[in-house]
């Protein structure tokens, strides 16, 4: 058992029953989400000894969101409960030719004001091997920068392994500022995951040949951007997402990991969407597991890319499924038969 | 802003939830819906100033469809409320090979006794750009159809633009009397909207070579066909909605548009069905608009089916969708990527 | 009108909604099912005389089970009510790669200590023209053997039909001991149904080049393994249900029908799955109505396909359709339009 | 175990969900009932052969309320399916001093269409101890009171007890004519069942110093009003139930029986209600039960009032308990104690 | 019909289905409500024209926000949208001793950012005959305070009536700041409706021998401090809702009004509590409806208080009554009973 | 804060929504509970470091249990997971005269085959202050109460101070095999908590004057049963709940402690029950809190009173309350005012 530690923005999220748009709704499903915590809890289901940190406000909200991180097995005794509020995101799930829409209220969370004293950094941190971030954390608040940087700091001090998902949100910051923050943390980072429009965004850089809006890819131009990675910021590995977007109800799903040697493209799945958000998060947690585990470059992409079709079939943001649930997919192919 | 007069019937519809069978309802959603209103409720999510005529009950199911109407942007003031019921109609939603249900419980609806003379439609008509009704109002009743003339006789004095969707009922009335009515009803009317089988059954025109029940269509006899009823009846526009039905979760889904010297065939939808009811309104209504706004043909079809092929990802009868979601999955071919 | 009868256990079937994990449950769809006893509901609702027996405890959820078939129109009557409890399923409903789960808390069920003299079995069997039964009761109790085994003679006695769907369920007993069973059991038997997994686990025969992970059929070599158990059993006939999984939201379906002079295949449905627990049963129903109404082997395959292929279509374990709508299937092919 | 007939019409009934009002409701909650059909239910759950006679839709509709009946164990096999609709009422559940408001959509049901000729007469009434109706039928249609003539005929000829509950709808029929036609149906009737409202608006009888309005009862001017109604009408028996209205939340529920020589008041219950729709039908049938069980008058009264305030605790139209629960409440005074 | 214009702030409102905590919600009902939007939502349901200004964000929430206004009657049409967000309040039901707990989310809606520049105030006000705000607006942010200035003076320059709710919220202000604010606002106000909390609250003004959080009351005290409020601010009116809290289950409610010559008490209602969110709104809607048709002041209040009552029977935030329902519950003393 | 220990089964509770009869339930809320795991999730509630051991089946039923109980912060880190089943109980709650009923179907659980040696009881008791137990477990089989028998020995050893709630279970075993059991364990308790109905059926003693099935309670006679308690089994305190059953809807509720010495009442609360199942823990929990932290005799009785008020006001078997909001309850006396 592997102690892994991620830090982050936990929000509440609201979605309309079923395909229900926001003006139908009557009532909201009521979830939690958030990049960091999905990675956390995905690999809480997988066995690991998984540390959340955050700062949630101090009240039945907050409460509600610490006992959604329990239940999932994360351990989230070091989350500070004080002034501030619950981050909210409105979810519409789309189908088919309508796509799904995301409204984010987010501003002013408890999380965007949590400051480096709060935190136990010592306790936090102690025997972990792993600490995975996103690019939202730095786009929220120069307050979170700043704390997400004395961690990493700590982190390099005590040789924790750091993976960083890019996440970019243009709701939150600028193209230019968030290039300018990431190319600074990049420093701090061994495994970056990413998919290509973030990448594009965030460093400019753009494989050939590929329009997402269609859903068209080219994986080896993937290969040379995730080799520009790896040069450019002296990473040790860079993993992609690759979503093929058909519609709202399908999607084509598989993932690449590069090295400095190599480059593994795991197999495609066509998948009938169940909610395909925190996919990417869920892919993040396959990829630290198997890479904890000393899986092989083709071993972990495949389990990653596993993981994270399963979570596309279930409901809400983060990924319930185990190790053995990930490995019949890979082995199986996908049927779906039932399993009595 | 135009204005866009529609009259018809609204009934109450009650679907058993998800895709349960009426036998094991215990409980029915229940929305509103009818062809003309639905019609107006497109309208006015794409803006328009949109009044809907009927007669709806004195009481609180009466009120309550109102209330729909109101909540959905649609000038409901011109209603009348008196004696009758509201017209209801069960929906069994069907999956693959099994089909959708529709069973009605319309007769003796409030809107079945409407009188001209119960109508301010000097009010009604003042500003209006176009009015719009179905083939199910004259089938209703004698004195439905007496009030239409009396609107349809206003509009050719006050030169609004007229049109009608076929929408033939074979639980109303017999083939025979609607090629009467519908054939007398035709000089009033600019644009005709229909699918091929209710220009069948009404004008027992029909294409070559096209199985309905298989799917099967033949584009080029649809042209014919529509050239043909612009000469027999001097209408301006023929539109036809295009389905292929493949199974009860899946269709195709295309338009034609027809005037009298072009024919205009509007990209094809492979549509994973939420609610396919209210697929042709919805069509009207996208046209509608395009030709108020003075789109070319070839623009004009493919809102019109851009805008339907939404509506059938929507559950319930009405279309919620503004214009510049139609637009978006017109640019963008229906992918279906988040927006957030 | 014939009357059949069908002898089995009966369970309460808890589902978590929608595509949600067990571990996600807030609350569980309650319905009932059981091998025989969907057999016994598809056949009531083809309109047939059909008499379910079995053993519910002398309590409110006993109660319910009947009042369940009740409903569905099956002569409940003969059931006995006594100390025991209901046995209880738990269903995940999969979605595209992952697979749906099923637990059994299925132990000490009041049905498996059913003893014959409990049972009228003068007035159960009087006028029946067939007796159907799976590899699930002579799998639950030797006392439930026992009691099967006093009916099957019963029926060799009146000259009855007897069929068995072989189900075999391997948390219930070893391979040899079913094999050793059914072995037995085939004596009394008249017509076989089973898949190709149960023929290979119960027999130890199995079609070659089949991989039923994988999904792929080999169709000419069912066609052997039918005649083999034919042969070796004195069957009348034998009848295969052919899935192909292509993941759990999409299956392929069809069935194959062989006596001793031929071999009837099915065409083929692909479904999008909305339910697919009981297709075996309500195939095994379809059958039993063809053949009892005297079908030939081609119509009856075929309608047992689409009737199978419709249970697949309709939420929890009982198909609830018309022969009307079997045959309306069987003659549009599945195009699935509105019926109004 | 006694045999009763119950002929009447048969509603769907739809209901918003809790508390909201009409205009609030997305959905309705679907359930069947009809003041003969609930003494049916109600007799059937005390173990009796309960036949109920009535014309239904032939179709789903009509199925699922036939389906309902069959459920709950009454013999279903007598009702006739042809044209027509089935009734609906919608209630809207009170609280407090909110009343609770139903809106009757019931015009031209089937069985407002039902003739003597469609019926098996014989077969309905061969060995029927019983037969009960209310004051709804003859309301309906000049169909309906004819139908009902002709069985009230046999019964008389047959010798079977005929009860009748008053029940009188002032949206059916005018006082005059239900004065006119209900004293004509006295000849026919054993036993009548009303409330004071009914007695006063049918035969202009009413009890001194009583306000309906505001719940005061007074019992002895009840008493007169009982024997009079049976010294004018040639009964055996009248019943009356007695309710104070506290609030839509609260009401006091008793009853009284009278006959040629005495009279009889039950204990009074004050029930927190659920649901009051169908109290006096399940009070009728709790005193056709007692009377049938050869019970004397004060046992009689007691159990039919206990048996109906039971019913104001459970959701719907009909009564689900049993004789045992009756008289548990009887013997227990109603302490609600858990019963494991 | 009068015109009414009431401004203020509309929040999301997310309530625990039934009377789950927090902690259990798996969804979350959502309805919208605040206190001047309540006020315009319960005197459009009594037929005037009632015009909310307010600003919302420029998203699918504002957007649903205005369709709940529109389809509660109300004129949403000067509503503005643009930056920021709508507010959120989180709602508990109590039950019983456990009492109903409100978490507000509000900080940096878009109404706190109104300008007077951003409304049409002209075309708000034309015709208007009664304005309304609550204590709430001035508390929310200088912005707003500046806002409800500029539309106070153009009510007091057109002659237009003002009413305004003390409603002080100690989450917003201090007692400080509220007495120093709400003194200068006296001066444009007519009508003050308050209850004795806020009294003692905003000015430090409270009747003897009132023990609120054990809900006793001192009629008579509450009388000289309405005197006392009249003289000391020039008002028109004062009036008081007076609630006993039994328990979260079981409330008293009553009100009071003052004015310069006289005192009336409205009878007193104890209530079988629904949803007592919204209860003093619709208090100050009745009394507006009253004071604007004229009634005198025994009526006026009754009114209101009666208007209130029915508004606590009712889930959600606004009162969904018509004036006759009120009259009935006026004259029927509440009991209840069906109206058919 | 102090570690508690308790141990015992924990089921799925099964119950129809709302009031929903048995036989009216389409679906079941689902959640856990059991006596000693209810007084664990209370005691995590109130702040305390609570280790809950059990056994539980390994599959997802058995996984769902234990995220229930870490959501509601009980370390289940010591539960044992393995062969058997979860034991399950169906609830139909009660309203009014009806009484809520309940259904066991707990044979053959997993706990009931719990050995010691499965347990690490050294690791479960380490720093443990409190102990706790309910008579369920020894009745369940030799197995648990075998187990019990060791854990209580090492408790003894360890000076652990050991509670007891009687519990007696008429369906587990006779009172006879309770009285030999029960008064063998005694001698391992230090506070027994009890209701005098259970005392009566365990150990033959009961208080004079007093009716259970009429609510009827005699305090004094309970303080003589308590003293006779202490004496004759060498207890430091004994604990009574007293409940007077008014309906199922209302409820009568308080408490009684005693010593050596003295006797502490706690005040009554009359509750409008929402779920009073787990009201007899809660109490527990109360107390053992309440003594654990050094309350005296009538704090520690009014606060396990008042927290056990609480949890009847709240859906499911376990109390969702803190300290604090106990503590409000013991000082508002119960006026249910809302919290903002």
């Amino acid at each position: 058992m592997n102690k892994i530690v991620t830090m982050g923005e936990m929000m509440l999220r609201l979605t309309p029953q079923g395909y229900k748009r926001f003006a139908q709704a009557e009532c909201f499903d009521a979830t939690y989400g958030g990049g960091e915590a999905n990675v956390a809890v995905s690999l809480a289901h997988f066995g690991q000894n998984t540390v959340f940190c955050s700062k949630f406000p101090a009240n039945a909200i907050g409460d509600a969101a610490i006992a959604f991180l329990r239940k999932n097995g994360v351990d989230a005794s070091k989350i500070v409960q004080g002034d501030g509020r619950l981050g909210i995101y409105f979810l519409e799930k789309g189908a088919s030719q309508r796509p799904s829409k995301v409204i984010y209220d987010r501003a002013n969370s408890a999380f965007s004001t949590l400051q480096a004293e709060e935190l136990d950094i010592t306790g936090i941190l102690e025997g972990a091997d792993w600490f995975h971030f996103t690019g939202i954390t730095p786009a929220l608040s120069q307050t979170a920068l700043d704390t997400l940087l004395v961690v990493l700091s700590a982190c390099k001090d005590k040789g924790i392994t750091v993976s960083c998902d890019l996440n970019y949100r243009n709701k939150l910051w600028s193209k230019d500022a968030a290039k300018r923050t990431m190319t600074m943390l990049m420093s701090y980072i061994n495994v970056l995951i990413a998919n290509e429009e973030d990448v594009s965004d965030v460093f400019g850089i753009h494989p050939a040949n590929t329009d997402i809006e269609k859903g068209e890819l080219n994986i080896s131009a993937y290969k040379d951007m995730g080799k520009l990675l790896i040069d450019k910021f002296n990473l040790e590995k860079v993993a992609f997402t690759l979503r093929g977007s058909i519609s709202a109800s399908v999607n084509e799903w598989s993932g690449m990991l590069i090295d400095k040697d190599d480059c593994f493209l795991a197999p495609n799945y066509t998948i009938n969407i169940v909610d395909r958000v925190g996919g990417g998060d869920s892919f993040g947690a396959g990829l630290i597991y198997s890479l904890l585990k000393g899986k092989n470059g083709q071993e972990a992409i495949n389990f990653a890319v596993a993981a994270s079709c399963l979570k596309q079939t279930i409901e809400g943001d983060v990924n319930l499924v185990t190790v053995k649930e990930v490995e019949h997919l890979m082995h199986s192919g996908g049927s779906g038969r039932v399993q009595r």
